[in-house]
């Protein structure tokens, strides 16, 4: 049996080391010789580096840390290989003389679309000059949800529940100061292209908290003339309102909001652009014209990191989604990532499989949520999309509290 | 015996409640027949608006709930009673009226510095008119721990534990992402003369975490330029750096940092300005001038809110707080404010005591963090703060989850 080596990629999110957990757990388990981690993704790895794992995370404690760790433990990157193009061989070479050397069998990463594209790539590359000793594993990671064919992503449960408990404390903390001052409360919330996490403020809502008035994603044009006249008219009738809006929501001309406000100039290396600011682009406009006070609250990394309130259902499916690719890989597959089936039917309490799907199909392509799921005129989200998002908020992992703060493991 | 009447006042705090919760429970407990809770502080109450309490809060496991509600149950206000002169004495009649009519024994208000005004001046203006029958009482709270006499207040060690694991977590999570792109990260933290709240981000500093680089509180003069250099220096040194910054720091021209950037001309009730947006100036200057990335993160009121992660030391001490004030009211004190004192010496471990203070010394009073507790340069705080600030933020009282979410108490 070869070796095991796997790498995080892209933004973090509370569970992902839960995945690396469920994938050092599996190759442990196997009996595999060397567990290898890249440090800082495949970018690290080019430049030789990498850990054995067991030389960090050294008892069942140890792991059960690691998987209350935000962020990526082995660290991360931000970088996307090259077109599979002949002259670009070269840097699948030099990947590959390091697969050799390292004797892998098993090659995981764990990340979004920009980090299945990477896997596909790896094995398109295997298959072309015909290695077929090491397997190329996927595991799902996104705290966006918005890969296709998994029923969810690991990661997003977390930030779905960080988001609604955010927002029902802030709208308790704002209704209790309402009565004073009218305020229009703006919070602004991750996702470029799809609306999922923007969509969770609807989770927030529930007998004992009303929720957000307006909820705006990015699978629907932003209408600016109609935020205004609704915020106005909300305005009119409570003390208290209350927006959810996406970073990523975009005027009719294809400008995104945020460009109405302070600059959103950077890129990143992918070529997105550095979003932010949506809420206080929206929030100036709303208390220079209306003379409202306004409250943009951006939620920021916050949201993706926040592993002292995970979700309990998140944490578990991050870790059977490494355990399982690790499995699979070893049993032969390859060029595959995990995916979280739903078996439960609608009215039946919530039951979970996995199973995997190819990789060539989940690189680069984004799921969005559904224009059935969401309101006629935009500014809601429909009982389906509860019924769907509900049971991955739920259940706490108690963090292991240390002099008053959640523990977390970190190479040193 | 006569009835009792309480109000919350001023920004609320994730702990406010649990005084609430203390108050209830000893005029519960003292028989006394009517509970009365101020709808929206003073200024409820001057319009007829209270309720019974017992109406509401029906069993102890409402106590309970009660206890982990964040911001005013009640509702709070944002308001100042006029000076204490002839021509103002209508308001105070008007108050008088309706102790006299609800038959008040003891009056308690739960707040800030603005809030004890409120029962300073009552007191006074009981003694000018001689209404010896109601005693006026406070109970101390403020997230910004600026209130004198008191060793701390409550609501400062629930903030304090919020602010430290939020930038815990931030700081993991950018360390990640580190080795892909230098960045730096400026997070914002209320406080607008104290710098209370601001050097609890040096709590995040642990065995596992390197916690913020540069501390900035408002009670030293901002330096531009020294910052710009600090800044500088040490992005040549760590991928990154993390910058900790009150919203109340100002340069030496006395103009608010926050002015460097977009608008701050809004004023609230207090006259105080309306301070955010010092993250995002400082983030656009370094990005501006050094080329380098920058996360502006204002924690906004999730930090006076964020109750499902409250200090169980802050929660009991806040419970303490009200339940003594409303015992010391019935034994016939009057104008006085409960005060936490810290019994154990240095290097014992921590322990409490409560006592009262006359609330005219209190009132309008700030309580700086000492210079001496502050680095000569001005950017870090020293170890007898943390000392100090510790045994604040120990311990957690779970939240009670309802549909993955802190369930609380509401008034329908």
């Amino acid at each position: 049996m070869g070796n095991f080596i796997v790498g995080q990629s892209g933004g973090p999110s509370s569970v992902i080391n839960s995945s690396l957990a469920g994938a050092f757990s599996a190759a442990k388990e196997l009996g595999v010789d060397k567990i290898y981690g890249m440090r800082f993704g495949i970018q690290g790895f080019m430049k030789g580096m990498y850990i054995d794992m067991r030389d960090y995370i050294k008892c069942d404690r140890d792991v059960e840390i690691l998987k209350r760790t935000p962020a990526a433990y082995l660290g991360s990157c931000r970088y996307k290989l090259p077109a599979l193009e002949p002259e670009n061989y070269s840097v699948f070479e030099e990947i590959f003389k390091r697969i050799e050397e390292l004797d892998i069998e098993v090659f995981c990463y764990n990340g979004g679309n920009d980090s299945m594209d990477t896997i596909n790539k790896l094995n398109e590359y295997a298959k072309i000059i015909g290695w077929t000793k090491t397997k190329f594993m996927g595991i799902p990671k996104t705290i966006d949800n918005d890969l296709e064919f998994t029923d969810h992503t690991p990661g997003y449960g977390s930030a779905a529940k960080y988001i609604a408990t955010s927002l029902k404390e802030v709208i308790t903390d704002g209704n209790a100061l309402g009565f004073s001052k009218k305020q229009v409360i703006i919070m602004e919330i991750m996702g470029r292209n799809a609306g999922w996490l923007t969509a969770a403020a609807a989770l927030s809502k529930d007998e004992e908290c009303d929720g957000p008035d307006l909820i705006y994603l990015p699978e629907v044009t932003f209408d600016l003339d109609s935020f205004k006249a609704k915020v106005k008219a909300l305005s009119d009738e409570k003390d208290v309102v209350v927006v959810a809006v996406s970073e990523g929501v975009k005027l009719a001309d294809g400008r995104f909001v945020c460009e109405l406000g302070s600059g959103a100039d950077m890129v990143d290396a992918f070529g997105h652009k550095q979003l932010s600011g949506t809420a206080s682009a929206l929030a100036n406009i709303i208390s220079s014209e209306f003379g409202l006070k306004t409250r943009p609250i951006e939620l920021s990394t916050l949201q993706r990191c926040a592993a002292h309130i995970s979700s309990k259902q998140d944490v578990v499916e991050a870790f059977a989604c490494g355990y399982k690719a690790v499995k699979d890989g070893y049993a032969g597959e390859s060029g595959k990532m995990v995916l979280i089936d739903r078996l439960s039917k609608d009215g039946e309490p919530y039951a979970f499989g996995l199973s995997s799907h190819n990789i060539c199909d989940i690189a680069n392509a984004e799921k969005k949520v559904p224009l059935s799921w969401i309101t006629k005129d935009g500014t809601y989200v429909s009982d389906e999309f509860i019924k769907y998002a509900r049971p991955l908020i739920e259940g706490e992992l108690a963090p292991i509290m240390v002099g008053g703060l959640p523990s977390i493991l970190k190479i040193k």
